[in-house]
């Protein structure tokens, strides 16, 4: 086995949901993530905590999903049960094919999730992690060769994750302390306000309340957006190309946009609802092990030397106790590249240029 | 996808574990299953139950229990409210390799065993069954081809369950209502009582207190064995090949043996205890698609025209309520031949000879 594998097991086990002793630990295995779920058991075993293994299998989902007639029990409680009381739920996914779903009517898997509400929330109550294992299907998607993939993805996970941790505590403090921050970017230069929000250090782990892995950014949520963003991180949204969007805020609100591609699904997007016209987040990528996108969400948002803004619904834990950010139904990130000749500036200090950050560089202002 | 793997899933399903709609249904899958666990997710679709589907690897095992001191916590709550609340547990064996758990310290697995008991008790509380699904590595250990491996694992499974379960009634209702059994053939005379003993119709359904597909056996509880049988068809016993032994009972206990090969692990075997020195099970093989010994026992006792014995512990369900027969820490079959010239006798009626039953021949006496 690939010494990575363990060392990712590691990662997870211990950095990501500080497994103790006695915890009871649900592992949820994709099916081409076996090899991670064996390091994980070693670990875990390691660890002295208890597991159970559930075979989060695709394709078996859709068979059951296809066979069945869509009346679903609400959340069966031999299942509920085994959620409610594990201390840490381990989502290792990594499948074989990311269309296996592909045939499952909408509808079908709409009922099936609705009736799993409880079952969820149970989940989401635990020290959840997700992460992924390398798989063949999942370097083609990016579409890199198998070992190039692997090789993109331990450089993702495989941080000093401690350290990491300790540099976005320093853009979390300033991002707490400040008010106004602006954006400037080729095609870009935009003004957001985040007084009174609290930044999340998202360093994956459940300590840092990061929930994914890798993680390495740090993000908040802004208000009261204006000016002109243009973000041109090539992305994928809903399955299409997005390239080059370009969007015109006045108070708080997007009243203009274009794409060189995928204006159709930028259209949708905006026009869901009041919230999807409005900036839920902020966000400051931090890992230098993302060297490039993928069109994979979870690692094109925390690349080294990009600020993503979404579309839509905020996070609550940026936001004052009792208070309510942009509510949507949709958050759909976009990337602007930082590296070029850009500034990232909190109440007039300059704290990122060029993609390099004041306490990488030591300039002042 | 084998359209036998589907005819397997729906025998499963319906014949054997009797799934109705709503049922919470625990999938145990081992690593070369996954082909059959689609399958058998489509027919819990079908009927509406309820799914978890519990990845049960031997590497997964392996690494978790190498990995852990042995200070196991006694049934952890989360795993054991799965299987307490659960209806059905279907377990799908199938490995990769069959040697896979063969570096874990003996006293492991035992202690990881006992503090398990509890939960080992909810799953055997349940309407369980266990398969096994044609794997390379089951081939291999049966000597076989794939393709052939998987025809024999068919031809076992794919029966006429209901037609099996009413020929299996008839030999049944003959040892239910019989006192004295006798057993001839090359090498064999032997005598066994079974009065006020029940057998059971083992019609690999839990609608016959029957746990294992394949099945397709009678099987009850014999005492006072008196006289010789010669085992013929070659066995693994503990790993280790046993040929024609030859056993002598006199009073119900075995006072004489021998074997061509494999005497080391009869006399290992014999000599346990009290119990190991009689025979606790009398079970006739009646699955005309079991058509060769293959070294493991789950397929051997079933093949038609044998009969075998077990040393050791006898099954409560034979016994009159309230009476225990033999006990013992093992239960070890051993198997004769009865397609030769041989005739099976319950209160001097001839009930099979050669191999072939009387209500197949339609000889009297």
């Amino acid at each position: 086995m690939d010494d990575r594998v363990h060392d990712h097991a590691e990662t997870l086990v211990n950095w990501s949901a500080r497994i103790q002793s006695g915890d009871d630990v649900v592992v949820r295995v994709a099916e081409g993530a076996h090899e991670l779920a064996v390091a994980v058991a070693a670990a875990l075993g390691d660890r002295g905590a208890n597991l159970v293994t559930v075979a989060d299998s695709d394709e078996v989902s859709r068979a059951y999903l296809r066979g069945h007639d869509g009346e679903f029990d609400a959340d069966p409680d031999f299942e509920r049960e085994l959620y409610e009381r594990a201390d840490s739920v381990l989502s290792l996914g990594g499948g074989r094919n990311t269309a296996a779903l592909s045939d499952v009517p909408a509808d079908r898997s709409q009922r099936f999730s609705r009736a799993r509400a409880g079952i969820r929330e149970a989940r989401l109550d635990t020290d959840w992690m997700s992460t992924v294992h390398p798989t063949r299907s999942l370097a083609q998607q990016a579409g890199m060769a198998y070992g190039e993939y692997a090789d993109f993805v331990y450089d993702a996970v495989l941080r000093d994750w401690e350290s990491l941790a300790a540099e976005m505590a320093q853009l979390k403090e300033i991002f707490d302390a400040g008010s106004e921050v602006r954006i400037v970017n080729e095609g870009t230069d935009l003004t957001l306000f985040i007084d009174d929000r609290t930044a999340v250090n998202s360093a994956a782990s459940v300590a840092y309340d990061s929930h994914n892995l890798p993680s390495g950014e740090v993000f908040t949520a802004p208000y009261d957006t204006a000016g002109v963003v243009t973000f041109d991180v090539p992305m994928t949204v809903r399955g299409r190309q997005v390239r080059d969007a370009k969007l015109t805020f006045k108070d708080g609100v997007v009243v203009d946009w274009e794409a060189a591609q995928g204006k159709d699904v930028l259209d949708e997007v905006i026009e869901t609802d009041g919230g999807s016209r409005q900036l839920g987040e902020l966000g400051v990528g931090m890992n230098r092990g993302i060297d490039r996108p993928t069109g994979s969400i979870l690692f094109d948002e925390k690349m080294a030397g990009t600020v993503h803004l979404a579309l839509g619904r905020a996070y609550d834990a940026c936001l004052p106790d009792g208070e309510s950010g942009v509510e949507s139904a949709v958050h759909v990130d976009l990337i602007t590249d930082m590296t070029g000749d850009s500034r990232l500036e909190v109440d007039g200090e300059t704290i990122q240029r060029d993609g390099v950050f004041r306490w990488e560089a030591g300039f002042e202002t």
